[in-house]
């Protein structure tokens, strides 16, 4: 098993992630353009490198955690000198950046040329997940590479698939989020008409809870305010997985089915609802979590039913 | 509590509910147009009426399961003589019909002028749900007059919901519905979105049962063939919940979102879908299960991703 | 051709069509609950009645422009007495409200058992096609009656259309409104997509108005700012015909659509724009004009193309 | 005026536009790889040319029509040698093929490079606008660059328009194109539901061409088969514009839509409608006319209403 990791890209996420892996015992050398983040990650364990090319140096492991594919295309093989150029073969690459699977699949081709194995292994499960470890990744790469880094995100989260070969890890994570999209709205729609005709909303949650109804929206992550505790819908929609996020995932997935001439009207909705909502005045120019989806369905006074 | 049972409509879903108040030791009288029903349950130990006036008659509950609001409105209130004018005063009326809740608020309200409490309970689960005495019931009426029901109903199912007074019932099995409606064609539109990339559809229904797309079309009811064995698109979409079913629930969500000026465009996509493939080849006019809506994103070949 | 005619209902659109029928030579007798408007009908030359069955006694043509179904069928056949009862035998009542075909076909049926012919001639064209007296009539009934209607109605509009047989005209009137709002939607769609891309909305409005992307929002009611002078986007939305009116009639669209198992995916759409539009911020609870959807498409900044 | 045309590519489009430059008395010299193609281009006045470079050698200007952008990217810019080394500096292109507006862009870009001005000019109108000179193009690229084009253009259509500068011919397009299949299906859903309740669809069809329901579709290519005697639709969807053409264009503004981050529901399903319309039984695979979208509305027998 390796034991030494460059991790590059300390955001949310990333910084979050970092320091699990120190906890398991691997050694971690880190590396973000912001000071702060650097800093915090010294504070957890890790050490600091001056640059990416640095922090990956001697790694039989690099872990990549980053906003889009154009920086991650850009990173590892666009720039001059690329990162990969930097890794040495026979290391394993784990990008766990949501990017489109064939940003993934062309990584994975030019780090194959180096004698390098790179997976995708975008991740499910917020910035609470990443600190408390237990994220879900979806791998795409090859069974070896896969099992390869299993122990490795193991240390970062309570579940890894191989969804299968390269760019598969991708197409599982927007198939996953665009479901999550329509039964999340699916579900603020459930509750609105519920409660426009003179329903509680918790009771109609337990009911439908108990029945063919029943989703992890409803489960785990209620939009109707009050009826969690502990969610976002009863803390004005602070935190969570932002709405800006679940525009970028609704994105990457009608992109990949434009390309297979794939058919998802109820994901197409979604897409333009969350659009909308993101433009409207009720999310915070899209920073919000995304179950404030259900404000866009919310009315001034109730009708007659 | 009641002993002595009047039971209106022995179809599909009735057929297989009384034979199990029976076996829970009620007295049965039941009534139906079909003579072949009415001798079914006499041979499952019910009592055969002449009609539904003579089933009802001395019977401390009465229990309807018909096809829609008019024939219950007719039935109990505008045929001459009213149905309710045959049932004794005191007497629990629970009505399983799926119907709007205009309906069952009005046939509440014309039976307490007759000194009759009345509730309604539709169901949720199918014809073999029926059979095996684990529906759930979603019940819309007084506490007092939904508790003397329980008893009554948990012969029939294994769960009873009071949804709140008169017509709540039919409101949140509505709801319940468009939801299930709703998750159903984005588990079928998410799993082809994978299938067209190359995954394989079992695969990747695992990671997302796993995840936050997880609903109950995907852990119970998988529509793409082959991925569990026991559900209807397992055997080419016979059996289960037909598509004509859930078009008519549809049909009653969105008339009653009209209703409370709610705005469901996720349900409403949902109605629109569901009728355009009950129009289309693949449903067989609508009498195949309702997870046939896979057909209607299914393709002769896969794209490229 | 008649000359007496009663009025009832003085409205935005009542109040701008009576005195219109003045002008033509016809003797008018009104009827509305508020004086005001009784007193603006009296200036322009309308006699005043002190009830609804004193404006249509002894009149040979009765018209009535009433804000919904519920109205109209309680004022003409369910009130005690009915207005039905006041008007004599031989009459043409031409009821100009826009209403659920239903209700015109159950207007017409209790007409005819007093003698009376009914026809329902809603109308399209908004406030000021009223008052110019340019308002188009879409009419349901027998070819007669429509016959003799024609010259009445032409005194206050441009055009006369016989739809169909009773309920006809409510028909053609929901239809062509629905249509109206889903390219009036795909208008507003079409123009940001373009002005997001860098095109200037006037060129681009000029070029699809003579390609196959022309309709009627284009050419009579372009609502993006600026780009024409004297419609209600170059006026901040004022005036015109206002989100609500829209609302009601894609409501009466969608009920049509349940009631006939039609399915219309655009118009379901639209209807659900509109309405959680209407629930927004930028459409004034639903009084601005329809166009406003434009609103709903825009954004803070444009992005990359 | 340059009077030595290039021209590239003789599908049915091309094909038919090739000629009429002749007709307007330009020495046009042509390539296809078809030599069928080539030798009716022949037949038509047309000299043939054995290589795409082979026709631009010594052209004024070079005019092309090829399927999709993968295709003008690789002809011009990307093989080796690229066509764009073959044009002499102060040459015009001009490309008449739909495509991405970047792709658009990036052709301009390096033609600029070599001295060259390309604009981009994509057309609106049919096989039988291109063979009796009546396109439209909308054209994008300077206004010197755009009016150097404009005789070339107004040889094979009756208009030209200048979008603005490069790509802008394309974003029109697409807006266009988006609109039309808009106002297509709306059309079709509202006829439908005026059947559906008993209306005569050439009746319906009259009274919305004079109302606010009036859009190109209802004027120009009514989609009820019988209503209009020389479209699409009155023969059976043969001929006309594919319905794969414009799930092809839709796909292009879907993807512009995700470029600029701009929301269009009704654009977003309309795509779905007609990918799920080539898949269903009723669009021969998408090769019937883009009318026959009526199909997928259409009941075996009418309701109720």
């Amino acid at each position: 098993m390796p034991t030494k990791i460059g991790f590059i890209g300390l955001g949310n996420m990333g910084g979050g992630m970092a320091p699990n892996l120190v906890k398991a015992g691997f050694e971690v050398r880190v590396f973000d353009l912001s000071a702060e983040a650097l800093q915090r990650a010294v504070e957890a364990g890790c050490s600091a490198a001056g640059s990416a090319a640095a922090a990956v140096q001697g790694a039989e492991c690099v872990i990549s955690m980053l906003p889009n594919g154009a920086i991650v295309e850009s990173l590892y093989i666009d720039a001059e000198p690329a990162l990969l150029d930097h890794i040495g073969a026979g290391a394993l690459v784990i990008d766990c950046s949501t990017v489109a699977a064939a940003s993934s699949r062309r990584l994975a081709a030019e780090a194959q040329k180096r004698g390098i194995n790179a997976i995708d292994a975008p991740v499910s499960g917020g910035v609470a997940a990443a600190a408390a470890a237990t994220l879900a990744f979806m791998c795409g790469g090859s069974e070896t590479a896969c099992e390869a880094a299993r122990p490795i995100l193991s240390a970062m989260g309570s579940n890894v698939f191989r969804a299968g070969d390269s760019g598969a890890g991708q197409v599982a994570k927007i198939c996953n989020n665009m479901l999550l999209a329509v039964h999340m709205i699916g579900t603020a729609e459930a509750l609105q008409l519920g409660v426009d005709h003179g329903l509680d909303p918790a009771v109609l949650s337990d009911i439908m809870l108990k029945s063919s109804g029943c989703n992890w929206s409803l489960e785990k992550y209620n939009p109707y305010p009050g009826v969690m505790a502990s969610v976002p819908a009863s803390r004005e929609y602070q935190g969570g997985f932002m709405v800006n996020l679940m525009k970028k995932d609704l994105g990457l997935a009608l992109e990949a089915a434009l390309r297979s001439q794939s058919y998802t009207p109820m994901g197409a909705l979604a897409q333009s609802l969350y659009g909308l909502h993101s433009q409207a005045g009720g999310s915070d120019n899209g920073e919000l979590d995304f179950s404030s989806i259900q404000r866009l369905f919310s009315k001034p006074s109730t009708g007659e039913s």
